[in-house]
């Protein structure tokens, strides 16, 4: 396959010649295709890196089935874990069912990477890590799915989810993660033994949903922090939310973001619409990895989103008031690059060699797919078209 | 024509005759139609009023124009008026063909009402008026298009605005505009006298812009609330942004809220992306009429927005944290009926004798319409289909 006229991210254009998956050739568009029966011309259109989603729940999704109102009795975490507890007692589609709807609808848009939260408490055990596990092989070949093991009950509280954490990583999960180790756990201490036990232990890195805000949640990214250098894993660690950087004054948040940078943790955010954003372009100008993810998608924590992560970048461009077209690729760059280097997502990029995965749409500029969120034309993995127009085709 | 199978957003199913651009009859969907030869079948499909935008700059967009990237210095309001005369005095193509553009993009999308703000100042003078009239007359039979004289940069540190403010309603704009009485103007009296004394003179409503936040914003909700009392304007003042509103806390809220909705002022919000959000929930309980609009769509001052009202509603929940379909609801009334009743629209609505006016989509309720926002499959227009599939056909 040749992928014909395609303007770059820098505004370059090119032919993209593509073998056995990868791109075998980036070609000036002045070269000959006159020998060439395997053309595919997009005619100028803007050729991009798959998109990834570095924070998704497929679990909890709700995805194809009638709708299902929020039931939650008040606005706090614990309301909603409650609400959750009934929506999932009351499943009579099985997750894999409904995570795997979502997974067609992402693939639709252009994600082709993402890391999923899967939920483990005590009552749960594993079943939702089994039931995403079988999401996992049945896309195998079409989309990267990291596991995060979730302690969504936390854990000092909720007995045994340490050792289902624990578990949950022996039976394929990737990553451990935590939950607001004060707010929900009421242990800060007792949690994060647990959670960087288990990576310590099984050489897995870390994810924590950190919902706490203000001083009380600075105190906890400083002890995250503290906890990744001292067990060795700069650069595997992430917070996802992290709504306190965006509570505090700016000399907080900037020493904070130091700390982080130099602990090498990142910073998910998903551009919270009722919660302070953090400082992106602070945190970036400090050196600090900030990437993007859809979170809740139709479940019952949220009735919004899409898992389309353009639009998910216009929405964390809105939050943070960026305007500017530098502002609009930092919002890109959370959802492509950025997030794929927390992935440690292997031959990812438009670059000779590597993978031959691409997102086309009709776009003048990056900022401009940003703001607009143009129809998807065409989803390319491996060279092979799995989506056209926004319709799954794979 | 007759629509059969519609569901209605209280979930009842009708079939809707209309007859010379009205609604002539809601029939039971049991009725006999075998001697109908004008039916149109929408299969269960949830049929909608028509979408309003409360606050929309038609003359502002570059819609349909290459990508013209953000060039404003600063953050603040005076920095983004000064990047708009640049980019104003670049414009090779008429207000009048970009606002064109953008109104066929919101009919698509199922808008048929709206209030466009119109630029207005000692430099521009009445130019940009004259090329919002030419788009309210070529679709005067299409859309509602009502205008405010809006005094972009203010009016007592404008010299003359006043006189123009004036003049614009004489030659056909709806309503006299404010900008920041105190931020931008530096003179709450002296720009409440000009703006009170033009609309009591000509009989006009008012809607003033208010991005001032904390206390100081609060001072001038009291002085504009004040203002329409005495002179007799209850419920034809709004507010627009009132950003300080979602900037105090909840008590200042409420005694306000309690004063505004006595002085029968309405407050619109767009769910700002970089700003406090009215508490809109609160606002409504104590009496507030509430709406929502578009606000900048791709101009000199964002480049995000796209016109779609279910999109706004959308992100209007999203950002004042709602969940519920009853949250959910709120949020689609003001984008409708709320909005219909701040522009005074006559024959609103569903209803016997209302204007034959409808968005029809697939969803299954207004939260799930408005959380989903799905494709327009038709939108009507005084009995006449106007877009289909989300395309443009009057």
């Amino acid at each position: 396959m040749l992928i014909a006229n395609a303007v770059l991210a820098d505004g370059t254009k090119r032919h993209i010649d593509v073998k056995e998956g990868r791109i075998a050739a980036l070609l000036p568009t002045t070269a000959d295709l006159s020998a060439r029966d395997d053309v595919l011309d997009v005619a100028g259109a803007l050729l991009l890196p798959p998109l990834v989603d570095g924070h998704i729940h497929l679990d909890k999704t709700l995805l194809g089935l009638p709708w299902v109102p929020n039931e939650a009795k008040g606005n706090k975490v614990a309301d909603r874990i409650a609400a959750e507890r009934k929506v999932r007692a009351g499943r009579t589609v099985p997750e894999s069912e409904t995570g795997s709807n979502l997974v067609r609808q992402v693939v639709a848009s252009g994600t082709l990477h993402m890391r999923s939260h899967v939920d483990i408490d005590n009552q749960l055990g594993l079943k939702n890590l089994h039931e995403v596990l079988k999401i996992r092989e049945r896309f195998r070949d079409l989309v990267t799915i990291q596991i995060v093991a979730f302690p969504q009950s936390g854990i000092v509280r909720s007995p045994g989810t340490a050792e289902l954490l624990d578990a949950a990583i022996a039976e394929g999960a990737d990553l451990v993660g935590g939950l607001d180790p004060v707010g929900i756990d009421g242990d800060l201490d007792g949690h994060l033994d647990a959670v960087f036990g288990i990576a310590e232990r099984r050489g897995v890195g870390v994810d924590i949903h950190l919902h706490d805000g203000g001083e009380g949640g600075i105190a906890q990214l400083l002890a995250i922090a503290e906890r990744t250098i001292a067990s060795g894993m700069k650069g595997r660690v992430a917070v996802s939310h992290a709504f306190a950087l965006g509570s505090v004054d700016a000399d907080t948040a900037t020493r904070t973001a130091d700390v982080l940078a130099k602990a090498g943790v990142a910073i998910m955010s998903h551009g919270p619409g009722g919660a302070a954003i953090p400082p992106l372009a602070l945190l970036r100008e400090r050196g600090v990895e900030v990437f993007g993810g859809s979170d809740n998608i139709r479940d019952a924590w949220s009735p919004f989103g899409s898992g389309d992560m353009l639009e998910r970048a216009m929405m964390i461009g809105y939050r943070a008031n960026f305007r500017h077209d530098r502002e609009l690729q930092l919002a890109f760059e959370m959802v492509t690059i950025a997030a794929s280097r927390v992935l440690r997502i292997k031959g990812y990029g438009i670059a000779l060699g590597a993978a031959a995965d691409f997102v086309v749409v009709e776009a003048g500029s990056v900022a401009e797919a940003v703001a607009t969120r143009p129809r998807r034309k065409l989803v390319i993995k491996g060279g092979k078209v799995v989506a056209k127009d926004g319709v799954f085709a794979a």
